[in-house]
């Protein structure tokens, strides 16, 4: 059974004063209904990806808020978290729904609202994604976890933080072309160097921001006119939330796991992939992506920035969208948004950041340090 | 593709002063997987019902938390929400991944951890399943939404304080010979009706407690030894949140939807039902239930009580485990507890409590004042 992408929406990505959690999410919900083309009535269920809803926003079921307030036919609807990861467990789930043959047609909402707030709640809503009896009691933030294990990275492979830059300058220089983006503007290595230190090695611009936002798919089991984008594989794996826990500081097992489910059902290889979208919430964490997922050797990663072969135009673009940090990271809605990117590349509605023929997409959407990652597959 | 109910796992429900929400998910986890026989590197996903653990443990991610507390192998994990038929919503994801063929067992655990914090923490989290901007922000709490359903009951129907009385008396019968149960003491009539006012015209033993406990099912596409309890159907319905969304204060759309759904999948009627449990999360809601669910025509499922009809040895059991009101009421657990408790009915496992020849059980899970619900019907 195909299941294909038949809708896309998606606000824009940054800060909405005037708009609620309730609003992201509907705004970008209608835009996909209307590019499906479906009916309201005939979308047979609903999947939110949220992690913040509670702890910021006093909202929960947001399952049934969403698809009441969109005016749908009392469907299933549920809410999902996995941390960051949750717009990618909403896909799964909406996937594994329609292979059943009971659905037809499922609406999958990733939604943040972040700004607003006191900053240091939002680092406290975040810092749930850690082990709170292992790791956030003690104070310890996800800028803290991501340095450690840039710090071992570095010491192991000898990667230095101009290499961490090169992420950075690679994804706003993506951003720059996407109009939906938090941050569309370049910058240098020079700009992420000198920017304020968050924890050694980590400065500001090597750290994904606190957005508002939502992304949205209609997911089907027919063909819709207008695209022929259709999932081959989504995948899950999962490892302990405390680092102390992991076998290693400098890979995420929890992506190695899914990267090879998702390999192994969809029959790709790495070589075959035209276009990416990986979780870059700290530079660091792109370089792990693409060693787990197979992209580099590992701990290599970093020469392919060094060699520029990261850009859209190149051998093997990478977060064409500008990534977690240019694009903005609405927790619960980046795993969507990475589902709709290389949509919109297979499609060739990348606008100025468009990679030439691309056919095999993969996004790569991983919750806290890498307790959680689901790997989706799609091709045209 | 039959699914079966191939182990439980369960805690005491009640105040766990010693234990946190990982300890009490755990605990149910290993028991329900010892119960199943299965070995647990063979449990292919694990799907957790919560809602509180952001708000009241600042913990979040907890798919991947406790598949990796218990050892399992980096297996595909998530939690979902749906407020406080979280559970339910569970099951039913469980149900989903199973008829696709691509997974043999899934660990279902329904978790809360509510006490050891402040009661106003406990009530505002609880308010999130209202909707913020139209009832939570104005003061609206629980007791007070399910009070004005109540009170509308009342006028229309002609219950009087006495019937709504007559639920907790006889779910306190039942919690009495069920020794998971959080308040297992029987009460009469006149306890409720001298108990301090909640919010009129319920009183503090019309209100389900405040409570701590994990529930865990492990469901298998094969048979396991003990068991050949299967679900027939698992099904979900929603509505708005906000009661003045709704067409009806007195009834309960989603659960209507969820129950045609139900019997309509699996072919069973109302007539059929040996055994249920139903969301009593406040004593008008399990006459909401009754009616919704097809036992009792509208407005006079109070009869039914009045009548002494729905204890364990009667007619229609309802709530043999004591119901949320005497078992407790740990939000994400409650949903899983339900098919705990019919299944062990169904298996001949229910102790004092026991219905005679029980062959087909059935569950009510509701989220909030009824935006979500889950039924599910199990067989013999």
């Amino acid at each position: 059974m195909d299941i294909f992408v038949a809708g896309t929406g998606m606000t824009q990505f940054g800060e909405h004063f005037d708009k609620s959690l309730r609003d992201l999410a509907y705004d970008a919900s209608i835009e996909a209904i209307e590019e499906s083309g479906i009916e309201k009535e005939y979308i047979d269920a609903v999947v939110v990806g949220n992690m913040l809803g509670d702890t910021l926003s006093a909202q929960g079921q947001l399952g049934a808020l969403i698809s009441s307030d969109l005016g749908l036919n009392n469907p299933e609807a549920f809410r999902v978290e996995a941390a960051c990861a949750s717009g990618g467990v909403a896909i799964k789930r909406a996937v594994t729904m329609l292979k059943t043959g009971d659905y037809q047609h499922v609406l999958v909402v990733g939604v943040e609202k972040m700004s607003d707030h006191k900053s240091y709640e939002v680092t406290a809503g975040l810092a749930n994604a850690a082990d709170e009896e292992k790791e956030g009691f003690y104070g310890l933030t996800f800028p803290s976890l991501y340095a450690m294990m840039a710090q071992r990275y570095m010491y192991d492979f000898g990667a230095t933080p101009e290499d961490l830059a090169r992420v950075a300058v690679k994804n706003h220089y993506h951003g720059a072309k996407n109009p939906k983006a938090q941050f569309p503007k370049e910058i240098t290595t020079e700009t992420v160097l000198k920017s304020t230190e968050v924890a050694t090695p980590l400065r500001l611009f090597d750290c994904s921001p606190i957005s508002d936002g939502a992304a949205a798919v209609v997911l089907s089991v027919r063909q819709p006119q207008d695209s022929s984008v259709k999932i081959m594989a989504s995948e899950m794996g999962t490892d302990s939330l405390a680092l102390e826990e992991r076998e290693e500081l400098t890979s995420v097992k929890a992506a190695q796991v899914a990267a090879y489910k998702a390999f192994s059902k969809s029959k790709v290889r790495p070589g075959d992939v035209d276009v990416l979208e990986v979780h870059d919430c700290f530079t660091i964490a792109e370089l792990f992506a693409l060693e787990d997922l197979g992209f580099a050797e590992r701990g290599r990663a970093y020469e392919l920035y060094r060699a520029g072969k990261t850009y859209f135009d190149s051998d093997l673009p990478v977060n064409t969208s500008g990534g977690l940090k240019s694009c903005g990271h609405p927790v619960g809605a980046t795993g969507v948004k990475q589902l709709i990117e290389v949509t919109h590349q297979l499609q060739g509605r990348a606008g100025d950041r468009q990679v030439k023929n691309a056919q095999i997409g993969l996004t790569h959407n991983v919750g806290g340090s890498g307790a959680t990652c689901v790997v989706t597959i799609v091709t045209n």
